[in-house]
């Protein structure tokens, strides 16, 4: 799976890409971070997905710490997103606006509850306190 | 494939992880973007990666249009980002952000060209210009 530039060490993009990139994990995970979702049928009503794939995609939630499992009487089995689990809204977020902008412009726009405004991903430089370019954007192998 | 929700729409970031969402494409596009390789043989060297594999990630780059082909004479292939496959630094970033910080820290940073400092995801809002918390973050369905 590694570059073999960077011997023996795991890129953390493809690390991050294991845990979310099969496409009903994403979408799972849309519905718990923006639309709120915890309760098995809730996913299952929202997404139309078969139950068995839903659970097998819950369960590695669960395993992975993305989430946690309660069981509640009378409501069957809710999910909660685990901090781990909420930062992921930054790996949305950055996906939907590639996809809006580069494919097509999709139903939703995400916002910033506190004024309303439409909410964008920005790159910004920690020392300079700068926006960055795309362009301006190398890497540098850690020696620490 | 889409929530019930947004009937006949398509969701942006599930389009985006089409594209990139194989692990070897993610990987192949990170040494497009980060390291400059262009040549059919460099990332075969660089990530020990099956040609008949590459040959078919390269070759539905170029369809996508993240990619053009240049017949280069003793060059062999040589693969050259578009603006569109450029563009996707972003979600790598988010992506190695999120990997950084709840996997391991990974091997490289992300830096500013122009000053050498590391640089990071941010997420802001257009209307107010502040920096927006990741659970201030809410979804609303576009009537336009």
């Amino acid at each position: 799976m590694l570059g073999r530039y960077y011997p023996g060490q795991t890129c953390s993009a493809a690390g991050a890409l294991e845990l979310v990139g099969e496409r009903w994990s994403l979408l799972i995970l849309r519905d718990a971070l923006f639309r709120g979702h915890t309760r098995f049928s809730d996913f299952e009503r929202s997404l139309g997905i078969a139950p068995n794939i839903l659970t097998k995609r819950l369960e590695s939630f669960v395993a992975d710490g993305l989430m946690v499992l309660h069981a509640a009487p009378g409501e069957g089995r809710v999910y909660h997103l685990t901090e781990k689990g909420r930062s992921l809204k930054s790996v949305i977020i950055a996906l939907n606006d590639w996809g809006d902008q580069w494919l097509h412009r999709g139903p939703i726009d995400y916002v910033h509850r506190g004024c309303g405004g439409v909410i964008r991903q920005t790159i910004a430089c920690e020392a300079c306190a700068q926006e960055v370019a795309l362009d301006e954007i190398g890497v540098r192998v850690r020696t620490t």
